[in-house]
């Protein structure tokens, strides 16, 4: 049997770019018995999930939940948007890109993947230049990674609408949010976006089991002339059921006693633009420790554009040869902290700090000062008074003192 | 009803001196059904608490546990081991050396309060000189305070045994160890102390509500002797249910499954001496951090003799007129975090950083970024760098790099 074992001190530091850490009050709503998913009492949960994720998309349109992972809501998007042999323009901002691309080709679509360096976001300009050369409109879709969890590199989703309607293409524009949901500003409606693929285990701050896609009218009329193959995916016998707030098979319901907890949370409590701004101040401090470990230092922001800096997540690139993983071994074993690793094209190279979901500026403190005393143990240069540059800007950002009330 | 809010994003940093945050392997094991505290199952529950306690306390001796907070213990303590009108010396180390004293008042005792400056830990040349002038033996008992609380001086326990013993004296030793026991070294048999007071909510990292007294065999013969009023707090009763692992009255069962847990990692996995090394490690890096904010600054640290600095808190004087609870409040209100009020003599010009319990490098680089960032916004002069400077020791006591190992 496996046993969570804990023989350290204190709360382990996961600051992998998602799962993310599920909060206390998340664990405590998982933590209830599980009822009847046809009985009474489950369609008023159903309603609450439904309806709060709708405000979390930001859309007015449909929302449907699947008791799969990220990966699956991927599938889900392909399927009902698309039939066998569609052509769809992919972007390559980096590995969960490619893994989408991938699972195209494993479906029988035919993706076109436009080329990238894995240091920036989907170019709106390249998608616009390619959808004006498709005059007989072959291209049925466009996909882009919002928040490109390998390189931190946020798209402007909206910018690629307007590429794509200057280009006068029909396309339909699908987007995988799956690491921004929840976490940086992202509008289904207002950008007209087809399809998009939110999980549960980054913003949202739940255990992974969740998917969810969010679909615009023009995407379900699609869907109705779509001849791929599907069942489990399907989105027209999910909307019939969600009406009432119950679903066609089986939910994964504990994981919606949770849902329920994180829309409170994010949307009733917190607020979606304070949520969003934190984010930004965490993401702005964690790159200003970066850049100045990276002054007389082997490292910097993977992320080469400004406008796409990632408010989830920050990728570090090692530079003269040191080693990635070599380092998050040694942060690992030494302060108790999990880094995400790189991926794909840049495995080795990279590292990246999360700094998404259920998290605060000490937490954020306690993260830096992890990777500042781990690049010191670890003997890679750097300058020191990265954490310090973060504090001086966290300080910065906090209220006035509230001294003097007191005094 | 009370319900715990927390609309604020990620953990609270609860950094007084105690209670401490209780680890969620503890809160699960709390989290069971409550059991017959006179069926079968009990007996090994309380066995393995009563004997996992004589490992903590470092005694072959005597352990009882009571279903009450530490303040109880103290009462136990008084009430076992002496009789109304007997005279105790106590020696004025801070807050919770007066409490004592006054709570020996109130049951009938004649405590004499050595003054102290509420700076040192019970000086032991005082207690000795005083015990030499009572060559009748009026003096029952010696009530020393082993880690004081509210000034984060600890006093040399075993210092204070050999200045009885110079000065020839019968009186009993009662030791308070309720902030320092699971945290700071702490040997009742070796050091020969007679009554030793210990609480739950501290090192042991459990909620408030069991207490603990370590008896010797002097103090278990000077027991049959009390004349004073005593049913829940007596000793005898408690001593002979406890064979069996069962007690006189209704113990707090669940708290129990919570000490038994906190035992295992204690004793069992982490290991004392590591737990120790572990408490001093973080006491030294704050006090580095300390230090260096004192240089530029209106602050130092409260204790002065440096053989007595706490491994479990450290205490903060604020000079030039400085409020520490108008800085307290700048910090919990900016940045989640609860720091330790001053108390008495030093209240709101002490504020105190509790570093025991579940705690590790990087909570403490929260913590520590939280009070030097919470200077900065309350505008209380400092120097900066003192989070630099604590990273700089704790990346010194990391192991080695395993890069090697790696590449």
């Amino acid at each position: 049997m496996f046993r969570y074992s804990n023989a350290k001190s204190g709360r382990h530091f996961l600051q992998i770019p998602g799962p993310t850490n599920v909060p206390d009050r998340i664990l405590r709503a998982i933590d209830r018995p599980t009822i009847d998913h046809r009985g009474p009492e489950f369609g008023v949960l159903g309603r609450a999930c439904l309806d709060g994720m709708k405000k979390i998309f930001q859309t007015e349109s449909h929302v449907v939940i699947y008791p799969a992972s990220g990966t699956g809501a991927w599938e889900a998007a392909l399927v009902n948007a698309l039939s066998p042999g569609d052509t769809v323009l992919m972007y390559e901002s980096g590995q969960f890109a490619t893994l989408w691309k991938s699972m195209a080709v494993k479906l029988g679509f035919k993706p076109e993947f436009i080329a990238g360096d894995w240091r920036h976001a989907a170019v709106p300009e390249e998608i616009e230049a390619r959808l004006k050369e498709d005059s007989g409109h072959a291209i049925k879709a466009v996909c882009v990674v919002h928040n490109e969890t390998s390189t931190g590199c946020t798209a402007r989703v909206a910018e690629v609408r307007r590429a794509i309607d200057r280009a006068g293409h029909p396309a339909l524009l699908l987007v995988d949010t799956i690491s921004s949901l929840g976490s940086i500003d992202y509008r289904h409606d207002e950008w007209g976006v087809d399809v998009t693929v939110g999980g549960s285990q980054k913003g949202l701050m739940l255990p992974p089991g969740l998917s969810f896609n969010a679909i615009s009218a023009k995407a379900l009329a699609a869907a109705r002339n779509s001849r791929s193959l599907k069942s489990f995916w399907g989105w027209e016998e999910m909307i019939a059921a969600n009406k009432t707030g119950y679903f066609p098979y089986t939910p994964a319901t504990n994981l919606l006693y949770g849902l329920s907890e994180a829309i409170d949370m994010l949307v009733g409590e917190e607020g979606l633009p304070q949520v969003f701004a934190r984010h930004q101040r965490h993401a702005e401090a964690t790159r200003r420790a970066v850049r100045r470990w990276g002054e007389a230092g082997a490292l910097e922001i993977l992320c080469m554009d400004e406008r796409e800096h990632s408010g989830a997540l920050t990728a570090i690139l090692l530079t003269q040869g040191h080693n990635a993983d070599a380092l998050r071994k040694v942060i690992l074993e030494n302060f108790d902290m999990s880094l995400g690793q790189g991926l794909g094209k840049v495995a080795g190279k990279v590292f990246r700090i999360g700094h998404l979901g259920d998290f605060n500026d000490l937490t954020l403190m306690g993260t830096l000062a992890g990777v500042e005393m781990g690049l010191a143990v670890a003997g890679i240069p750097h300058a020191k008074g990265g954490a310090q540059a973060a504090m001086d800007y966290l300080a910065e950002c906090a209220a006035p003192p509230s001294l003097k009330a007191v005094a």
